[in-house]
C-alpha cells in the first residue's frame, strides 16, 4: 500500500492504520513524521535511545564537530506560517546540532502566495530547493496534504510536522515520552505509572497527542483534572477504554496530586476561542500548582509544561527538583535532533561513534 | 573605461555596452551582475558547463562536501526589499551548497532607512560586512546605481541583481538559458529552435531578457502569444528585427503550438497595474495550457514557466514528461551556485574536482 | 559576591562597581557583557589585541579557515527587539568569522510573548537552546535584568548587551575605543589626544558609553558641542570632572574644530522625542561636518560617527582619508568576534595561531 494508489480525495478518507503505513518505510519508521499514531513501542525506543546519544555526545568538543559533519550535505526549509518561537528554535538548533543548513519561511505575507500560488506548488518549490521540510500551520491536516502532495511528486522528500491545527504534534508527543522516561529511567520506567493532565483539555492537541503515545506502556493510569467545559472529549476516553487504559476525569486536583507520579500542565488555549473571551469566563483558580501544591506531591513526582506557561505554575516552583518543564523543553531539542537524524538514516553513524568513544 | 571615470549622472546616461564594459572583468565575465546584456555566447556557454559540473558533483556525499568547502570564507548579504520566497531560497539554497554563509535583510521597515539613512550609506554598511550583496528591489535601476555606489568606494564588492523593478532579472534570464541548453542538448542545441512565449509579455521581465539572451544563438525563431494590450513591446521587436532575428506576434496560440520547441508560459503580472483591476478585465481564457493544448505540441516539446503560477498551466499537466517548470526552478539553484562560484573564481577548482572525480 | 547573594530587587539597587563584579569572572573580564564601567585599562587592551589578531588571520583563506574552527560547537540567539540592521549585521558576521551558528528573534509579534509568556521565561527559553544571548532592547536595564535571571537558573549561560533604552550600549564603546587606538597607534596611543563630540549629545548613550571608557586614559581632554537643549548632561560631567578630565561644553563647533585630535559627529536622536518634532525645531544647522570644515581640521585628525548619518557629515567628505566612519564600522564587527572569542575563552587558541602563520 502506497502513497501514489490514491488521489487526495481517496487518501484522505483512508483510516489512520492505513496512512500510516502509507507514510512509513520498510522498516515501519516514519518516512513522512505527521501523526503520534506513527510511534510504536520499537520506534520510540529506538529514537530516545539515539536522542540519549547524540546528548550524550553533545557534552565534548569533539563530539560536537562529530554531530555537526553527520548531515553537512542535507538543507532543511522550516515552513512556520502559525507564529512559535520556540518549536521554530527548538528544530532549528536541532537542525545545527546535527550540521544541516536551514532556510525559512515564517511569514506568508512574504512568500509566493500573494502572486495567487496554490499551497501545493509553494511545497513543490521548497522541495525543488530543500531536503527535508518542517512544518507548522494553524490548518488542521496541512501537513498530511503535503506530505501526500510530495510523495506523488518526482521530488518526494520527507515532511515533518511540526503542529498543524488544533489536531496533531507529533514531536510534542515525542519529547514528552522521552522526558517521561529519562525521568522514571531508575523507577522501572513508564509502566505502571500515574499521569496527570491539568488544564485546558479539549483544546490542547499535546495531551492528546501524548495520551495516545502512552498507549504503548503497560498498566499507566490517567487522571484527567480540568474545569468541566475543558474536559478531555470523549473521543479520547472511549479510546483508552477501549484499550484497556484505567483512566479518571475530575475537577478535584488536590484530591488526586498526592497519588500521582507525573502531572503534565497546560495553558489556557484562548487564541482557540470561538467566542472572543469565552475561556476568560471560565474559573479556573484551582487548576494551578504553587509551593503548597508541590508539598502534598509525592517527592520523586515529576512536574511537566509544554510552554509557555501563564500562571498554571508559579515562578517559585521552578527551583524545586522536580520541576521538570526546562529540561523537557531540552528534551524538545535532542529528539528533534534525533528524529532529523534518523529520517536521513544517521542512527547507525550516531551509534558507532557512541560506541567508540563515550 | 572604468566605473570610477565617472560621477552617477554621466554613468547612468552611458549607453549599455559602455555599461557591461564597466561592470565586467578583463575577460568579459561580469563582476557586478546586472544586466542580462553582459553575457554572451562565451560567458554563457561556461557559466552552463559550470552549473552541469556543480549539480552532478552534488550527488553524493563526497561532492557535497567539497562544494560546501569552496567558499566557507565568504559571506553573503541577501538585500531582498521586493518579496519573493522563490528567489531568495534560491539564492540561499544556491549560496549554501557552496559554503557561504548568509545574512538577510527582508524588510526594510527593520533597518535602518527609517532613521533616515540613504541606500547608498545601507548598502556601504553591508559592504563592510559582507563579501557579496544579492539584491532584489521594486526600483528600476537601483541596483546598478547601487554597483556604481560600491565600485567607487573603498570596499568594492560585486553585486548580484535579484530583480529590479519591471526591468531587469538576468539570473532569471541565465536559468532559461541554461534549461533550453540542458533540453536541447542532444537535439544540437537551441540553434534553429522555434521559442513561443505566451501571456503578459508586456510587462513580464522574464520574457524579455531571455530574449536578448536567445540573439546569441543562431537561427531562433520567436513567436509572441498575448492578448492584444499583454503583447510584446515594440523595442523588443524592433531589436529583434535589427539583428536579424525571425518573430511573429500573434493572439493564436493554438495554431502555432504544433509547431514550436519550447512553449514559454507568464502569468499575469497584475501587481503592476496602473489602475486597479485593469488585467481582469482582459480576457486571457485562450492563453492557458492543458491536457487538451498538450496533445497538439510536439512530442518533443518542452513546457516552461518562471513561477509562480496560476491557471495558464492546468495541475494535471505536471505530470507530463514534457512539463520542465519544476526542473527549470531546480535550474535556476544551480546556475545561480555557478555564477557566485564563477564571481570568486572558483571554476577552475570545480573544474579539476570534477575532472578527478566524475 | 555572586549574583546569587541577591534576589532581584536587592541586585537592582547594587552600586555599579558592585554589579561589574557580579557579572565578571575571576579575572575580572566580563562575563555577561552589560555595561561599560565592566571595561577598564587591561581588558580594553587585551580585546583590541584580539580583534587585530583576528583581523589579521581573517585576511588569508586560511586564516578564514582557522577562525570558522574556533566555535563551531556553539550557536548564538541574536534577540533584537529594538530594530537595528546595523548592530544585528554586524554581530551576526562576528558571530560567523568565528563559526558559531545563528538563530533570530527579530520581531516579538511572532514570538510567544503573545501568548501570554514573560520575558523571564522567554530568556530562559532561548538559554535551553543556545549557549550565548545577544540582545537588544529599547527597554532600559533589560539585559541587566535578563542576566540576573540566567545566573540565577541552571543554564547560567552568557548575555552581551547589544544596546539597551538610551542607557547602555556597550560594544559600540569598545568598536570606538578600538577605531581610536588603531588611529593613534603610531601617534602614542590615546593619551594626551583631545575627542571632541558633537550633535545630539543629551540622548545619544554612545557618548556617554565613551566618555566613561576614556578615562581609562591619561590626560584625555574632551570637547562636547551640541545646541544648548542636547548639550551634555551634567552627571557625564561631573563624572568626568571627579576624574580629574579637562572637558569643555561649548555650541561654537568651528572654533575647537583646529585642535581636535578625533571629531565624533553624532545624530540627532528623535526616536526619542517626547513630544514629536521638538528636534526639529532645534537649530542644528552649525553642527554638521562638509568640505569647509574638513579644511580646517588637523591633517591628521580623524572623523567617527556611530552610522547611520542623516546629513551631519557632508558625502563629499567619505573621499577625504581622515573619514574613518565606515573603517569604524568594520572595526565593530572585529572587536564583536574578539569578545565572543574572548566569552568563551578562544583568546589563547588565536594569539597561537597568529604567533605561528603570521
Amino acid at each position: 500500500m502506497q502513497t501514489t494508489d490514491y488521489n487526495w480525495e481517496e487518501f484522505k478518507n483512508l483510516s489512520m492504520p492505513e496512512k500510516v503505513v502509507c507514510f512509513s518505510r520498510g522498516d515501519s519508521t516514519p518516512f513522512h513524521t505527521l501523526f503520534s499514531q506513527q510511534f510504536n513501542r520499537t520506534n520510540l525506543d529506538h529514537l530516545c535511545s539515539l536522542a540519549t546519544q547524540i546528548r550524550t555526545i553533545a557534552k565534548t568538543r569533539n563530539g560536537m564537530n562529530f554531530l555537526r559533519g553527520l548531515l553537512p550535505h542535507k538543507r532543511a526549509m522550516l515552513y512556520f506560517t502559525q507564529p512559535s518561537s520556540r518549536t521554530f528554535l527548538s528544530f532549528l538548533s536541532a537542525c545545527q546540532i546535527i550540521g544541516l543548513n536551514v532556510g525559512e519561511v515564517r511569514d506568508t505575507a512574504i512568500s509566493s502566495e500573494y502572486k495567487g500560488e496554490t499551497r501545493e506548488d509553494s511545497i513543490r518549490t521548497f522541495s525543488s530547493y530543500f531536503d527535508i521540510i518542517i512544518m507548522r500551520s494553524r490548518q488542521k491536516g496541512l501537513a498530511e496534504h503535503m506530505a501526500w502532495t510530495l510523495s506523488n511528486s518526482e521530488r518526494p522528500i520527507p515532511i515533518i510536522n511540526a503542529g498543524s491545527g488544533q489536531d496533531q504534534h507529533p514531536t510534542q508527543a515525542l519529547l514528552d515520552i522521552y522526558t517521561l522516561k529519562r525521568s522514571f529511567e531508575r523507577r522501572g520506567g513508564l509502566r505502571d505509572k500515574t499521569v496527570m493532565f491539568v488544564g485546558d483539555l479539549a483544546r490542547g492537541r499535546t495531551v492528546r497527542s501524548l495520551s495516545d503515545l502512552l498507549l504503548n506502556y503497560n498498566n499507566i493510569r490517567l487522571v484527567f483534572i480540568a474545569p468541566e467545559p475543558m474536559q478531555i472529549s470523549e473521543d479520547v476516553c472511549n479510546s483508552l477504554s477501549s484499550h484497556g487504559v484505567d483512566w479518571i476525569a475530575s475537577s478535584d486536583m488536590h484530591k488526586y496530586l498526592p497519588e500521582v507520579d507525573a502531572i503534565y500542565m497546560t495553558r489556557i488555549q484562548d487564541e482557540w476561542d470561538v467566542v472572543k473571551g469565552e475561556s476568560a469566563k471560565i474559573d479556573t483558580s484551582r487548576f494551578k500548582i504553587g509551593l503548597d501544591e508541590m508539598r502534598i506531591c509525592k517527592p520523586d513526582a515529576i512536574l511537566m509544561h509544554p510552554l509557555p506557561r501563564r500562571d498554571e505554575i508559579a515562578k517559585e516552583v521552578d527551583h524545586d527538583p522536580r520541576a521538570m518543564y526546562w529540561r523537557q523543553m531540552r528534551n524538545g531539542m535532542w529528539i528533534r535532533a534525533a528524529l532529523i537524524a534518523s529520517t536521513f538514516d544517521c542512527a547507525e553513524r550516531v551509534n558507532e561513534f557512541y560506541r567508540e568513544n563515550i
